[in-house]
């Protein structure tokens, strides 16, 4: 059965079957060459809620665009939704806007802590994460996370210790985590957050992929933690991954702590990312409050992608292993069965193991299909591709069947 | 004759006698009391080009709104507008993108120099520019303009001093100024460049008001100066000002040189302050495409405002005395002669001059019209009113009435 077929029973209010067109537009993911398939980059190939348009095209009517601050719409608009969603609500005076996930996470790198610190994560993690702490003069800690048996785990006594090390000052924590698609319980979450409590870590939980929960118990907000745990922590969300609204720009700082929030304040306003551009309120408050329905569609879909990319990978593709994953559209593959066979793969002779740069190079150049290869997230990244599936299911099949060629023709130069 | 009648002769084929209804919206500038009436903030009270507006209701229906990047399409568009309404023409390589004038201009001072540098400015001049300085700490140092028969003027000796101070590495000019509407000559704008070369200080030129130019010559961008002097120049340019898009977010730094521009690149890209929003590439394009009739209707109606506000404080309020400018639609009015009638203006007994600030604070009081109060511009500033003239003629008459009003009001209470 294809994607196709399997998909005939997906709600059709909304349409997933078609990607808007975005070949030789302004568009990261698709400036690539003919012929080529771009399943790398966390934007989906489906057109956003209909609902949001629509609130965009009446904001147009207004006509001025002058400069803009959030107000109470939207503030009490993201509180409702975590409400709704997520059943924890959230205060509106512990929320301050700022003009994207990132943007907000370099912010703080700056404003927590000194040039010379160490930020923690837990790779492999979003790479982009590496970038904001590096970028501004902080030194990356990893308490990577421990892989057995196709799943990943954190080490907690790892973890402690490198909280404790005098110079880390920050925790960059990615909740649910991308590239490995994990949910973490709230009982893991509060732990996380205690530790950090007690060896005075400022906690920043990037919840982007928050709504995006496909199976399983729902995602924990750090915000919802108990009062003590909560103390330290920052709770990063945004329509952006849910909606397929990146360039809507638009994210919100949840802080408990009004100290803390202070000092976030006063970062996102001198780095000049704390205002909305002319449709980001209107985007965000129509996602927020129109969007649900959309969202479950669209969540009914992806699930529906994922089993199918999955049971495709598992039966077609000998050597590539699918990572048990409950949240994102991002599909963490191991690949080591494939890389394994590369010559050179314990990179003790030739000095340099290819791992998956070497893979995803040459699916790319043998199908034209482009995957992030996993050492740009660090730790045991290099065994591992991650391959977007949110998009139409023609689009899917297309992208596994020059999965499948790929491997095959990496197997064959090996 | 009142605005209104002064109006008839205006091309009709743009509206600008009806102001977009933005009470209770998420507008800084109309979060105001119950019958006040903003005149300060530099927001314009009419609506864009419609041909931005069509533009950007067509980018709408592409309904995917991921990661985008500036291509050839927008900085040709940005080219074509310097070539065709200025007459000079960048290379579209000497190009980079920013999501505002502002953030660019932090993120450059942030880059250039170092902490306990000092950046030159000529006050009085744009107040951010003091917050970009002083959060990113660096110290300002002013070579204030010289003020006579209601006019300004720089001084190259003081200038020159100041640039040669071995801690000046970065001046800020305004080109054309606000808020005093000077449009500086070719040959200022050449010996400034040339004295900012001749003592390695970059030199960022704040273009933000260069399509604006009322009357008399064009100005000068500081790109299009001989090769030596804009060795070490920074245009910061944006259809922002020109077609009242501020919360479009989209700006343009426009650098000769490779090496600086090379830095000025990573700056943007490590503050996050590099990446088009999904309306920002689209409605630049639009603007600068399509947009020279309505700029150029525009600007008939800000010189009929200008001429009929000058009019009216001449021979309407006395002890006010309007500053002779060419371009800006905000009028920079002398108020020294009702100011100094204030007790305590020597500000000598007192130890406070209240100065514009008192005198703004009553007029707003007594009659709800918001004017920027001079003291935030700094240099001679706290003699001053500004006031925004961008608006359809009936609101202007208003304002205008309130203005006498609150003088009168003003004189009596001393
Ligand atoms: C974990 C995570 N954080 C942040 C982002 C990007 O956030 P933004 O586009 O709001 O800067 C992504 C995008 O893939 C992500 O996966
Ligand atoms: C001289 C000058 N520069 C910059 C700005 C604001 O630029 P932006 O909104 O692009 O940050 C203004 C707004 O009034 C201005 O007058």
């Amino acid at each position: 059965m294809t994607a196709k077929e399997q998909n005939k029973s997906i709600d059709t209010r909304y349409d997933f079957t078609h990607a808007p067109e975005r070949r030789g537009s302004a568009s990261v993911k698709w400036d690539v060459g003919e012929g080529e398939l771009p399943m790398w980059i966390a934007d989906m190939d489906f057109a956003t809620a209909p609902e949001i348009i629509k609130q965009m095209r009446h904001k147009l009517d207004l006509g001025a665009f002058g400069y803009e601050e959030p107000g109470e719409a939207y503030f009490n608009a993201v509180a409702d939704w975590y409400d709704n969603e997520h059943h924890a609500r959230p205060e509106t005076d512990w929320m301050l806007f700022a003009t994207g996930v990132v943007p907000a996470i370099s912010s703080i790198v700056r404003r927590v802590g000194h040039v010379g610190d160490n930020v923690l994560v837990t790779a492999p993690v979003y790479n982009i994460f590496y970038n904001s702490i590096e970028n501004n003069g902080r030194h990356v800690l990893s308490s990577d996370l421990v892989y057995h048996d196709g799943a990943y785990d954190l080490d907690f006594d790892d973890l402690e210790a490198k909280l404790a090390e005098p110079l880390t000052t920050l925790m960059v924590f990615c909740n649910p985590h991308n590239p490995t698609g994990k949910v973490w319980t709230r009982e893991e979450l509060e732990r996380v957050a205690q530790l950090c409590a007690k060896h005075h870590v400022v906690m920043l939980s990037d919840e982007i992929h928050g709504d995006l929960v496909l199976s399983g118990p729902d995602y924990t907000p750090a915000f919802s933690l108990s009062p003590e745990a909560r103390s330290q922590v920052i709770s990063l969300v945004s329509p952006s991954k849910t909606f397929n609204v990146a360039a809507l720009h638009a994210a919100t700082a949840i802080i408990p702590d009004s100290s803390l929030r202070a000092q976030v304040n006063r970062g996102l306003n001198s780095d000049e990312v704390a205002e909305p551009n002319l449709l980001a309120l209107d985007g965000t408050i129509a996602a927020y409050a129109q969007g649900r329905e959309w969202v479950a569609a669209l969540r009914r879909q992806l699930r529906a992608n994922r089993d199918h990319a999955r049971a495709f990978i598992g039966t077609r593709i000998e050597g590539l292993r699918v990572v048990e994953s409950a949240a994102t559209y991002l599909m963490w593959i191991d690949a080591s069965g494939v890389i394994s066979e590369a010559p050179g793969k314990p990179g003790v002779e030739s000095g340099y193991n290819p791992g998956s740069d070497a893979l995803a190079a040459t699916i790319r150049e043998q199908t034209g299909l482009i995957l992030s290869s996993g050492s740009i997230y660090r730790g045991n990244g290099s065994d591992f591709l991650r391959l977007n599936f949110a998009c139409p299911p023609d689009m899917l099949d297309d992208g596994l069947e020059r999965l499948e060629r790929g491997v095959r023709s990496f197997k064959q130069t090996q």
